[in-house]
């Protein structure tokens, strides 16, 4: 999803009313950001409150190449890596997953080893419908065994229909009502992949959005939000929890008008301009965070680590860096933090934001093989010497933008203005300090094996024989083409 | 101003408190027009209810230009057309325009010459500061006469200083204070030039944007509608006060990061894209329009004409054809009406709107030697075979687009599938039927002459003698770039 599908954000067709609802009764966030312009990385840096080149959500096969969790990828998320969930748990929390993980698909990396009590979703996206063959479809999992798999169990009719959403929703409200009724407190991670491609709404939404297919899901994902707004409310918990809505990367614009809108912002998902990290953002908690608030605040997913960590009362590790700040304040005053904002795309820092200024050290939106294919990161927009087709090193002269007054980073501050001389002046020694600091974890996206698919989950063997035979072991480098 | 100029459209720094909550009381129109991408024959259309095609606004002088009132234009607006004061003048009202006129600077086309009552305002805009050798100050009129002039009377600093809109302001809410002693029914036209080129803010608005001077501009605005309401409310004539908001036309994006915003819509101002000619648009009528509405009408400037003609209780002119439609349905019930939109460049119909269609019989963004003179209306835009340089005829198999899933004008509809001959198929005969009862007026603005501008405008003999000496007349016919 991106930033300009919501009505509040100025999608034209005004078809979000409770996310604008949840907006004007809370805290609108117009300058947050994911930590990745990809969904793994993205999500890994959100629950591990660190930059993937940290955590190891990215690969160096190549230069700044988004990587992520496909069937056949080796790697997921290292057991060293303390996750949200796991600092919870230490102040009582049930945990609980609905939706995507994409941390890895191998035991060993399942949500139940990393601090969640529960799950119900699927480790990948969901691409396909697959033929079982050269890869199988995705499963679903109840906890930690397989229920059944995409297409097979878990329907998505060619039309688009599918109830998945719905199924969603319902295992979050039944967890909610649940948790009430043992006063227990809880942490619901939320993490359907609807509006990920392809895209699927369930009968009652099909068809009825001015937007298309795509606008019928959003529609639908509107609707669940509401759902669970009002089921907090009615069960007199909504002034004890807080509510945070964003999404893992920008509209997919390279699936054009399928794939979702980026408002005024540049290019989308895969890239590290606007389009691709500015994320549709709004925090509610009746009582605590004033309705009709909007913060200004620069802030990234990677900041729910470290604020929920607060509010819960644990600390965070203080044996590594993390990268997510406290948000307490901001939510509960609405004052700002000037914080620098790092764009990386794998194993490259591509850009920094510090206030209003955004420095790009490289600029690349993807190569002009694929863009000859039809692979467009940025349809119907070029700007020259920015939306390069090489990968193009700025960092000895970044090029740079004010982005409040030019959110779609079309006109470079020249760099013969005192004004850019200034800006660079203090920005250049925070993107040293942060480098000379850096210590990259170990790359997990680099290794790719057919053999370490999805054929034969735990559980696969309760149910009817649902396990497949795995081929051979040939494991290879990932080739990463963006 | 832009369609993306206001928080509630998406304008990402969220500077317009006054009017999100306008819309918020009231009734917002994504789909709403303009009648034209440029000033003078939007505000004739909105006056007279006609298309500049009808009323004159217009120039043959060369092929599909935009044509406006600079200060030797010959023409202006033709005594045959009633304008909306006109009307409202038989149902009993006082009639004030505020701000810029554009329709005309010599005497026989001033505001009170055609309905209005009161004016208090400048005949073009303010492009300056002249010299007043090649060129004369535009006068600033209070009723019949020049009061003084642009930069010398009425000073607009370097700086951007200027208490241009504060003047504005007080005048409008003088007018409505005295106007509710009196208990006549009145109409205001309050047309500030306040974000047009040259850029100015008062002093307690400078420096105050996270948008620079453009953004000051706006929240000043922004600022006096919030005092226009809130004087209504306190004067107790809300409820029987209709206050509708709108531009003339689309951000004028050729002046870059200055020029202001149309949110996810292709190109500006003096183009037929959907970002010359969409318009931020806000009703407000409380007691009468419920809150919180959201209309999708397809609406036009020129539908107010016919629109506060019927609240008004007086009959349209059916001697001739208006082009606006009543939206009293609209604002009372949220109820829609199909309509075909026209865009109009100078002599040219360019595109037709349909529902969520859209055909492009012809386009161009401008000219290829104004382009490389650094003239770009879609600055960071291109779409091949639409963003074109060239006037290219797609009548036979015109370009279209669902712009409610592409706002961006970005992928048209491929001409083999069913959808584009079945909408192609209704479209046509529309636009058949619109070009054979077209009948053009007589182009007003087809000739400039050095010798008609505002050398020694009525009223120049008093304090102090302002006239100046006219050059010797040099009738040509005016040169359109555009």
């Amino acid at each position: 999803m991106g930033w300009g599908d919501l009505g509040v954000f100025g999608e034209p067709n005004k078809e979000t009313p409770n996310l604008d609802q949840m907006a004007a009764d809370g805290m609108l966030f117009p300058d947050f950001y994911s930590a990745n312009p990809l969904c793994s990385p993205s999500r890994a840096a959100l629950l591990s409150g660190r930059l993937p080149i940290r955590n190891g959500f990215y690969s160096d096969n190549a230069h700044a190449r988004n990587a992520y969790t496909p069937q056949d990828i080796v790697g997921g998320i290292p057991d060293e890596e303390i996750l949200l969930p796991e600092l919870l748990k230490k102040a009582g929390y049930i945990n609980k997953i609905v939706g995507k993980w994409h941390l890895g698909h191998r035991a060993q990396y399942h949500p139940l080893k990393h601090g969640f009590d529960e799950w119900f979703g699927a480790p990948n996206c969901h691409f396909g419908p697959y033929d079982d063959k050269t890869t199988p479809n995705i499963p679903v999992y109840r906890n930690a065994e397989m229920a059944g798999r995409y297409y097979e169990d878990f329907k998505i009719e060619k039309n688009g229909e599918s109830n998945l959403t719905q199924m969603y929703l319902q295992e979050a409200l039944t967890f909610l009502q649940s948790q009430h009724s043992k006063d227990q407190p809880f942490f619901l991670y939320w993490a359907v992949d609807a509006t990920h491609d392809p895209l699927y709404a369930s009968k009652p939404f099909l068809g009825t959005s001015r937007r298309g297919l795509y606008g019928d899901v959003v529609r639908e994902l509107d609707y669940t939000i509401g759902k669970i707004l009002s089921t907090l409310i009615s069960m007199g918990v909504a002034n004890n929890t807080l509510v945070f809505f964003s999404s893992d990367n920008g509209a997919a614009t390279y699936s054009k008008e399928a794939g979702g809108s980026n408002g005024p912002f540049l290019c989308g998902k895969e890239t590290t301009f606007e389009g691709g990290m500015r994320e549709p953002s709004i925090a509610w908690w009746p009582g605590h965070i004033k309705p009709r608030q909007v913060s200004h605040q620069v802030g990234s997913l990677m900041d729910l680590y470290t604020t929920l960590a607060e509010l819960a009362g644990v600390d965070i590790p203080t044996d590594r860096q993390i990268d997510g700040i406290s948000l307490v304040n901001t939510l509960l005053t609405n004052t700002e933090k000037e914080r620098p904002l790092f764009y990386y795309r794998g194993n490259q820092l591509m850009a920094v934001r510090i206030g209003p200024y955004k420095a790009h050290l490289w600029t690349w939106t993807n190569s002009i093989e694929e863009f000859n294919k039809g692979v467009n990161f940025c349809p119907g927009e070029e700007i020259p010497g920015v939306t390069t087709h090489n990968q193009t090193d700025h960092s000895s002269q970044p090029l740079l933008f004010n982005i409040n007054k030019d959110p779609g980073e079309k006109y470079p501050i020249r760099s013969t203005t005192a004004e850019y001389k200034q800006v660079i002046q203090n920005i250049m020694p925070v993107i040293k300090e942060h480098l000379s600091n850096l210590k990259p974890g170990k790359p997990q996206l680099n290794f790719c094996d057919p053999a370490v698919m999805n054929w034969a989950p735990p559980g696969c063997d309760k149910n009817g024989n649902r396990c497949l035979k795995a081929p051979p072991s040939n494991l290879k480098k990932c080739v990463w083409d963006h």
